[in-house]
């Protein structure tokens, strides 16, 4: 049933937002009494905390797993984030524009630990591209910190409009953003 | 007046959401009555359409200003089109803001007319991007449309972290992503 709960406030709150979807809604539009949402959550808004830490607890599992590959180098493994963010839009656009976009409707304790996990994640990414700089797979001259915002803006922005079912693949998205990232867009003449 | 109650919703929408803000606290705020509103203004929803085109609108300004430049490349183009919207942040942030996140609220024929808009000003820059390749000043074996919506999400994405009194100013946040988009961070052994 929490299941249910969650899935459902994840589609009213991305179509109507969250301050428009009342918890009424929320259990009538599964079938069930006011009763039941109470049993699994104080308020709207331990729901909607539920909803991001969910998500960006996924994320942090999922690039765990990538950094912490022994057999990887650092150009993989920035393959492998690139291609796993993108791959999580088929399943995940509706919790990431929530979490997005409603954030800012937590409470200052809840906001506080989900930016927390946020940070994290940016964090991670950061020191792959710092190991990356000192193994000299990736060039040092630029700040590692302001890289990782444009690298994290790529994909993040590809949930506005990227249509996993359109002409252009996951897989091929991953590709192009890559080597974009990798060696940029000017003409170099060999 | 107009202008102060643009601002002063600006304001209000940023902080609290579209919805969340009535007429009669706008009108409150300034310290006018709710005439002085539908004498400018039919609606909210009108009010917001005039924000969000406002914004799109200036910035298409600023864009055909720097492509039509008969005296620069088009690496200096892009250059100055980074900068152009790094440094609308700091005017511009909560404009911004309203726009990527209450557009759903506007009307089917006002949406259609500002997506019109923001898309002219993504194919003005995939443009760019297609000449360049054209002139061998870009590489060319990457899709230009994916590479426009990689190089705007970098830009798009600033409005979300980045704070043009921090360390970091706005000329050099600028040259640093126009260098990462022209050259990549692959160290290459030269």
């Amino acid at each position: 049933m929490k299941e249910k709960i969650i899935k459902t406030s994840i589609e009213l709150f991305d179509e109507k937002g969250f301050k428009e979807t009342s918890i009424q809604e929320i259990v009538e539009t599964i079938g069930v009494t006011k009763g039941t949402f109470y049993y699994y959550y104080n308020s709207k808004e331990e729901l909607l905390k539920d909803i991001c830490i969910s998500y960006i607890e996924e994320l942090l599992k999922q690039q765990k797993q990538i950094l912490e590959n022994p057999n990887t180098d650092c150009i993989t493994k920035l393959h492998e984030i690139v291609y796993m963010l993108i791959t999580n839009i088929k399943s995940q656009r509706r919790s990431a524009r929530i979490f997005f976009r409603e954030m800012r409707h937590l409470n200052d304790q809840h906001l506080k630990e989900i930016k927390a996990k946020r940070n994290q994640f940016r964090k991670n990414y950061q020191k792959l591209i710092e190991i990356g700089m000192e193994k000299q797979q990736f060039k040092n001259h630029l700040p590692p910190d302001m890289l990782t915002f444009a690298i994290l803006g790529i994909t993040n922005w590809s949930y506005y409009w990227f249509h996993p079912e359109g002409e252009v693949s996951e897989e091929q998205l991953a590709k192009i953003y890559v080597d974009f990232i990798l060696n940029g867009i000017q003409f170099v003449d060999q």
